[in-house]
């Protein structure tokens, strides 16, 4: 086993707590954990490899493990959950330094402590080349009340979390000035996005929501996700989308993990929920496109192009 | 996204059934599933990477399928659990032949659908170099009826399923003669290996069992793991291993996928259980060392030195 994965692992279990739910954690063939009374299993695993999702010399490894347990406890606030553990599986090249596989430790734990989640297993290996990382959650949601992509019905109003695209529009800055480097903290929308959970958990506990996703992928992208699952289409008005930069990273720009909602006509949705301001940006149609309506009052199709968009700098 | 990811979504959406305990599958945030009644979850994830757990010029994509949920199976079988769901995180070079990606998925689902196990979800991207998979099986298994490792007693005798080292030996043969093609289905401990499912279940069932882990590192390590947990030592006699092949494979070889456990003295192991042969084939001993002896009544301290034995081949 080379140095790093001894470490890693050395450095997970030392961070292993038993927690809510976990019986056994790491060391045995399986974790064994338990699912409150009355509540059904959440899933989701993503990939965060090197070369795709994150670069070495862009992100700071306290970036990297932030970002990939991120983008799960995204998934779980979509569906109206709570996360319980994560898993990791972590392939590393033999010449990584100690120091990044600490720096990864260190931002991926303290996004896990944050939101009470228990680090209860994994896989670790050599990798053949560049980091790989693949990062499981698992949830808990009260039985028959996830809220799914599904649910969106004609005439419901289309709700946005946050602001859109700040997390493209700083990989674009990176991407044009490589050299210039950007220190990460002032740039938390693509550095260390905030997972929406508890944002997630109130929509769905006080019956505001019909379909919600969140925006991983990218407005344009999610928002086609939601229409195609419940069979219906919408139309975005422009001028209302919230953001600080240029339209095209708002509607296609992906890694916002922001919410995405829609909801009932007879239903009041607060200014702010849990501290995050929330904008109606559209309501859902019969017609099974997606429109874009400007200001000025012209309307065009929406394409999907979100995150693949995106993918062709890589 | 490349055409092999599009075909591989596609391939396996297409396959993806309503199973048992599966509320909603691919196709949202998170899949959702429920747990049996009075049970805990058991979670297993194991990566498959090309170049490290597999050759794409020694192993037919069927077997690569088979093989990386073969490795999550046999954790729960280890746990005496039974499979619920599994959940596959495959990356691939974007010029990978569309039957590779088709024969990957038959063997994946021919090995699911044999256990009654239901994909329910996982994540595609483009990768770097190389084939990458990481796969998580859902299992379960009644609530504080877990098979832990750490169960094993002083007194207790140690048993293992079925032969040992076929599939280091078959790897062995490939690595000497890499032109000279072994025909798969003739060497199924190495290229389809079986999980114990049923006899890790029976074992459980039948209270038979005080520690038990599958033979994944090689028995060397994977007793060394069960000592290490339980606080205890063995004694395993050479002669009685049960093999076909050299000794050294049997003591070392890695992913033979058999059950080693441990039982306490008053209990009566059958020869067969669901069908499969039970060697008894050592003690657990106070002295907290491994030692092997031979038929010529020498004894000596085993080292674990299983997979990694075989890594420096990588």
């Amino acid at each position: 086993m080379p140095l790093t994965e001894k470490a890693l692992i050395a450095q997970l279990r030392r961070r292993v707590k038993s927690g809510r739910g976990i019986i056994t954690g790491i060391g045995d063939d399986c974790a064994v954990l338990r699912m409150p009374a009355g509540h059904e299993a959440l899933i989701t695993t993503d990939f965060s490899l090197e070369g795709v999702h994150f670069r070495r010399e862009w992100h700071p490894a306290e970036s990297v493990g932030h970002r990939c347990l991120a983008r799960g406890l995204s998934d779980i606030a979509a569906m109206g959950g709570e996360p319980i553990a994560l898993f990791v599986s972590l392939a590393l090249p033999s010449d990584l330094p100690q120091a990044w596989v600490h720096g990864f430790s260190k931002g991926l734990l303290k996004l896990a402590d944050k939101f009470g989640v228990t680090l209860a297993g994994g896989d670790t290996a050599q990798s053949p080349d560049g980091i790989l990382a693949d990062v499981m959650v698992l949830g808990s949601v009260p039985r028959g009340k996830a809220v799914l992509r599904s649910g969106a019905r004609v005439g419901d109003r289309i709700y946005v979390s946050g602001k859109l695209g700040g997390s493209a529009a700083t990989l674009t800055q990176i991407m044009s000035h490589p050299r210039r480097k950007l220190k990460p903290r002032n740039f938390p929308q693509h550095f260390f996005p905030e997972p929406r959970l508890e944002l997630g958990r109130i929509l769905r506990e006080k019956k505001l929501v019909s379909a919600m996703i969140d925006v991983s992928d990218g407005l344009s992208t999610d928002l086609t996700h939601i229409c195609e699952e419940s069979g219906v289409g919408a139309e975005l008005q422009a001028h209302l989308i919230p953001r600080e930069v240029d339209l095209k990273f708002a509607l296609h720009g992906g890694e916002d993990y922001e919410l995405l909602f829609t909801t009932p006509s007879g239903k009041k949705i607060p200014s702010r929920v849990a501290g995050i301001p929330i904008t109606q940006i559209g309501f859902i149609t019969r017609n099974k496109k997606i429109f874009l309506t400007t200001a000025d009052g012209s309307k065009e199709e929406l394409e999907a192009k979100g995150w693949e968009h995106f993918k062709s700098r890589k």
